[in-house]
């Protein structure tokens, strides 16, 4: 019998024999043919459901995010399912764990940077008090050597598709609030700071437009994960029918024979 | 310049400067704020783009999968993350690593299994012939030594709560399919065969239920580890306030000291 | 305290505050700068040290798999480090997870082949008796319409120049025992039943090789895992000084814009 | 043909038909049967081979690291193992993701603490030279708010069993070099910038101990992976036929269950 002050509690979920509890709901008879995944995946974290306004800007995140084509994660994942066809969760894992500082991290940095930096700033928020909340905080990352989370991107030099496209949904849906605001306001410090200008991109808009819709700021960096396992999973669809991870392996493997592909 | 008879190919996505590509649609103007992430996933998979009824059921498989609590796939993640707190893609992937042939991988098993007994079944499909193909299909198991996927569960004894519904749903959007009908025959024809009634489980029906919905089987087993991500990464949330990983490892550990913890 | 009843047991190690015990032994007194991880490994496994011959055995087999240059394993550990380079054990991970039915594991499913052919087997085993032994598991892998373990590779067509050399130092220290000799026995009758002659390769080699040195057949696919490691290890060494997962993945994507790279 | 500029360059490793070459060398001719693992993996990392003393402090401190019985990675092993037996790599995978910044991360945060503090560290380099070394650097993470790595340890409060037996073995073998010494003034400045003193721990002490050893700072966090994957080997092997990972799992849920193991 479970002695009350156990350390092993959670909200998520449980099962008895005839009904399974996920978030203190029937999962059959109150979730399942009602809440999208995305809903639940909300709902699972904050506790709360999902407004239709904020089911759409997350989904628009977890989507924009989901996959751009032979990225190293999905590289990593069809290779893995050449060595192991069997586990597909290992080819998944793989990918995911690419996922980190570089690639899609960023989402999640950029989150918490911007509600760390809005911590103590006072309310209400108008654009000069976001200014100068944005100068404060790209100071001390200047002062401490750090680069500035959720600006710049190798490949969208001019801007991201899809940081104009978040801003016109967040405004549309009422959730462009002070997390959206706060990073353009870091993007113009920034080009004030350091005399150039870099644009916002997909993965910082994203991170700042998902704490907007309510989710924590620690939460950023495993919610878009969802959309990556998507992105992954279609990956190994396709591998299977048209195989990259062998001939690559391949490729590399004759590339590297000397004596081209030695090292001094 | 890219070489046209190069095998680097894909349909699902790539990049230019100011335009990004998924599923040949632009994901900016096209796909986000339009789509949720089920249906991008379908769409990466499967190339169409999901009906409302195929969505319904699309969710409602992964909302049913997501998350049962302390699973030892989030038990894993928990643990993980006690270890490498800064490193949330490696939690989250070490628990999807323990979704193989005993946890959450039955769903693809299942619907391989009825999928390859389907192959050369002729149609039409009434009753009788599907009860032909199950009883084909389980005794071919049964001579093989193998157990039938799809059936039985260790806490849902006497049925489990989320097949009834997700057949009720199937019924509902008119995808209760020759997948789904064959697992029940399969069911009964088992019970014939061994003498021994075991309920479809959640599992199975939720593989048989995606392939009724349009998922190719062999995309099922990656297909349903989008929504354990989803409860994996609320554990992840609800472990950084209520940490179970650190006690839990404090907690064995003490009970495997001597003289209790020996083996001989 | 612990309970003398609880399934929380093991012979691996436990640490008291002023001791650590593994395997039986302390720690830092008895097995610290006596020996080496390889036998090390070894004691954990199989709870008795290994004698020098089996040492040698051992290490010339994890030697001989532990690295081959940019297989799939290795490009996926440093494609993760491009995205991830401050999760050092997460790059290794996901080369780790390459190691499956095609790579790396066949050493694990060789071993356990030959193992289970010898289950049944009269002792003594003299040449005409593993003849049969191997003609009988060869048509039992026929007939279901397996492949045969351990045969055949993709680059050393003509003999791989690790199993002359394991089977050389395997007679040198009088561990050339049966699943070795079955192996050679195993790839006549193979070439008897098919008509094609396929050299023993390097992996089944090693599987052999370490049963006959007294690793349990159920370890060999985990024992190789460790080799592996530390071929993984150094591709990273070396990635940090000369990238290759950032130019790659550039490349690859660049191959993959169409018109070059689409699939219709 | 392998273009001369390709980016694609190893010197790990690459195969021809009759021939493997690692680090080199003739892979059957040179090394196996010749080498230790241990001693590979230094070769394959430093490009050198390890003499008998480095071989000895690098197993010292691999096998110090490669097991403590129920750690978290352990533990997280073992689950996975629960859900997905048929992938051994998964399992080990999933138990090395646990290795981060908590666990076994630490030997190699400690190693690169102490080359970073030695870098502008004028030679030579008497213990009033490293005492002041070590109050710059422990000031300097003090004033930064961060943790001294290698201190403390929550089981072993008066000094860990390793440590001593590392520096003894390090002053034997004629490597108790700069980053050992620095180690322990460390310690000593720690202690009176504090007010309170902490013992050298096991995984710092190793760390210090393998850079003194030859071993880069850099590659410390991923080479003792290797011994840590040894561990984890062994936990599936004894996991096979002493289950912990099933039983702690039903253990764990039930006492999640209503009404103990709800969270408000």
């Amino acid at each position: 019998m479970p002695d009350a002050d156990d350390y092993v509690r959670t909200r998520i979920g449980w099962s008895d024999p005839d009904r399974i509890t996920v978030a203190g709901r029937d999962l059959a008879a109150d979730l399942m043919g009602r809440l999208t995944l995305t809903e639940l995946a909300f709902l699972l974290i904050t506790g709360a459901e999902a407004s239709p306004a904020q089911r759409r800007m997350l989904d628009a995140v977890l989507v924009s995010l989901a996959d751009h084509g032979f990225t190293p994660s999905a590289l990593s994942t069809r290779l893995t399912y050449t060595g192991a066809p069997e586990s597909v969760q290992g080819a998944v894992a793989a990918g995911l764990l690419g996922a980190g500082s570089v690639f899609l991290g960023p989402a999640g940095d950029t989150a918490q940077f911007l509600a760390d930096a809005l911590v103590d700033a006072p309310v209400p928020r108008d654009d000069a008090a976001l200014a100068r909340v944005a100068d404060d905080a790209v100071a001390a990352r200047r002062a401490a050597g750090l680069r500035i989370p959720g600006l710049g991107h190798p490949v969208h030099r001019d801007g991201d598709p899809r940081t104009a496209r978040l801003y016109a949904l967040a405004a549309e849906e009422g959730l462009l609030g002070d997390h959206l605001r706060l990073l353009e306001a870091v993007a113009d410090a920034s080009a004030r700071a350091s005399g150039r200008a870099l644009p916002v991109n997909g993965a910082g808009t994203g991170g700042a437009a998902l704490v907007d819709a309510g989710l924590p700021p620690g939460s950023v960096r495993g919610f878009v994960l969802i959309g990556r396992t998507a992105g992954l999973v279609a990956h190994l669809a396709e591998e299977r029918d048209h195989p990259v991870g062998m001939p690559l392996y391949l490729e590399v493997e004759e590339r590297a024979r000397p004596p081209g592909g030695t090292l001094d």
